[in-house]
């Protein structure tokens, strides 16, 4: 059989996360709320898993895109992350990612945020290496597959890799005609 | 609608928990290895949000049964476990965990602990606090289901509050007529 | 003399802070480099910080945008974050922050990571509460100023709070003529 | 003189072991009360240590046997753990651990738990090795040195390694005749 | 009967801890030798301790001795802390720590350091209250007693609140006549 | 150009650091206030980075002068270190340091302590390496180069390695005449 890191292509499916953490004090601010920073950090461990799932192989972190912070989560929530790869360009993958905060003695549970970040699988030297191409199925799947160049060119125009005239997909956004 | 906390039954299926962890440096032994203590917290985290979630209270552990150790699991390897309630009995309720070890880079994935916790809900006051019955729907969970009395009964004996002659689950394992 | 929370305008550069940490075992992935969380984690303090400084308030973070990783910071080096207000909007701050990694031993640092946060300023009850508007005085400092209105439009369009045909700093970027 | 690791005989109470731990809000629950895993973590590293000096070996945890939890144990109590082998068996280690609380303020002391772990003694590779003859000397010593063999019956039939039919020592708990 | 913190006088044994740690990677530097402040870490949660256990107090450190590290202490080695209070000067106890290092599989265990840390006793204010006359029993006991009044003096003069000409008991040291 | 390690003599202010930490949970006692340890947690990282910049070694904490705690600093606090090495004898470095607390809501920020550590420059293998002489040039670097033999005569006094007789700086303290 084919190992995975052989593969030439990979559903999406493959590299589903669910990653689940109870709130604790040091995690806090003196409101009791869940820091953005320690948000980040769980984010970054549920994606990275998820791109070592698609690629078999170690990553790192190259970007992470806008991540919005709407709703406080409490000293004692659980929160849940579900992370998985969207779409992949040779050596590098972009990840989604969701997180829900629950309280579980109120019974109520919110989705708080939504991100992107992206990872390139690197050999035991650090150096960039090959990807499966990511091949989504689902409805939902194509939309974030379909979305990921338009993000891309964003990344890399604010990264300064990329002239906004060139950014074609993005362009399509703020024009008019 | 009633709420969660006030129903008198619900499936165990509600209470299942995923959680995904990756094995830091200060998680490990001189070999490199997760140590147990480090894998019995996570046990407890996992199964202790599995109990809130079916009793929709705050809980604390009761007691932890007999867990074994079988397969190292290393440094960067990436650790899944699955907890769902098997029983509850007034306000406590028995947790049933599988832990999965994922060495992704090479691709192996294997089971290496199965534990069952029992978690008490309380109050804020920290007074126990009925729980609805727990019903167990596919063969698994039934079966699991119907073993939680003869382990119920031999945490009770290892605790010194039963009799080893009225343990009659129990004795059935040990006796030949 | 007016408390500082009273006053109606402060230079950006009251809220000018220095971090300063040392790379841990536990802060590292397999590679033995800082992992992306982790420096997220470190900004989004350093960044609270400077916001806190320049409100007196409690602050939490309201969004991050973009980061990108271009070189991996090993185990033990010194890592140095500077953190400035660079312009705020009622009750919310942009931050921005410069990071540096310093390899002491072999002499080398290099400056790895710049980023913008945006943090709300909350009373005790964590709602929001107007802040003093931030005075840039050097051309740096107006410059990042400057382009705040910009990163704030990208910022809502990308949080689907405003429609980007009325982004028309950022629209700029894109268009032609 | 004979090292210790080619002794063939060591007195059990060589390997005695005390710890001291200050409960931290990170070890907490909701209810400021320490975690059941977190104590199983402190468990766990105390009886390491016994095993490690009965046998001047690296040590693995290989299992725990049933834990219970009564009393809560607050923030800012002061945890102390006794841990000392009970008997070996070829590479394997029975350790025994007694645990106590303390409210210092209030000038309360009580004992909280009580229980068995069991390590293997390895080598750098992680293969067994066999470790001295645990020898009891004390009454109480030699009654934890003769319950241990039920208890390892216990464990094997548990892991599914002994049949109950065989386990004589501990079908005697269990049989009227 | 009397409680603990009516006493007038209490035997100094009353107080003594042991503290036992396994040092692991997150306390280490780059040789995976354990960091000095670590360890003062460690010393300071030993000896506040004894110094509640003399007092049935809250406790918070007043100041530190002279400390020296000798010998590094490796990643793996077993870390044991004596604490044990010397003398009290009304709300203030002087505590003197020892502490060891083992290296289990090698068999070699050395004394690391010696030091003296200061306590005051305080109330659910902060305010500091008087504590139990600390009244030494051994030789070594009675030793360290003796000392306690050159070494207060000595801090007194480090912090400017004593001049040099009155510490009578500090100038014995260091005048031939 | 000659690099850093191999030059005879660099200014003190090469070696300035400056560490902003938040205080978190897990760093307070049952007050609320900051714990001493943790304290000198903060202080050895900031002081050895000071020593790492002025010698490009790798250091080891050798002592640590009398510290004194003086005021309490709350959870949410910003502490800030400035560290600066004052001088250097052979391949060991004094390192002074300075902490402020600062409550940010309020407004207020006070000093809270001075310490003077000592560190010693070691090569890979843990040997101790010459490093630059260190060069005060303002009226405050001079004065602490001054005291730090002083400083010195009392460390080895301390430590039993200099008679008091032979320690002429320390004796001119303490004389009359």
């Amino acid at each position: 059989m084919t190992p995975n890191y052989l593969k030439k292509q990979r559903p999406v499916s493959d590299s589903f996360v669910i990653m689940t953490e109870l709130v604790l004090p040091n995690d806090t601010n003196t409101l009791n709320n869940l820091m953005g920073g320690r948000m980040m950090h769980l984010m970054d461990i549920a994606a990275a898993i998820a791109a070592q799932k698609h690629s078999n192989r170690i990553v790192v972190t190259a970007s992470v895109d806008n991540v919005s912070f709407r709703d406080p989560i409490r000293l004692g929530n659980v929160v849940t992350l579900q992370a998985q790869v969207t779409r992949s360009f040779s050596s590098s993958m972009e990840v989604h990612i969701d997180v829900w905060a629950e309280d579980i003695p109120s019974g109520t549970k919110v989705k708080t945020n939504e991100a992107f970040f992206t990872f390139v699988a690197v050999d035991q030297s650090g150096r960039p290496i090959d990807v499966p191409e990511a091949v989504p199925e689902t409805a939902d799947e194509i939309a974030l597959y379909d979305g990921a160049l338009r993000r891309r060119q964003l990344r890399l125009v604010l990264a300064g890799r990329m002239k906004p005239i060139d950014a074609t997909e993005l362009r399509a956004l703020f024009e008019i005609a």
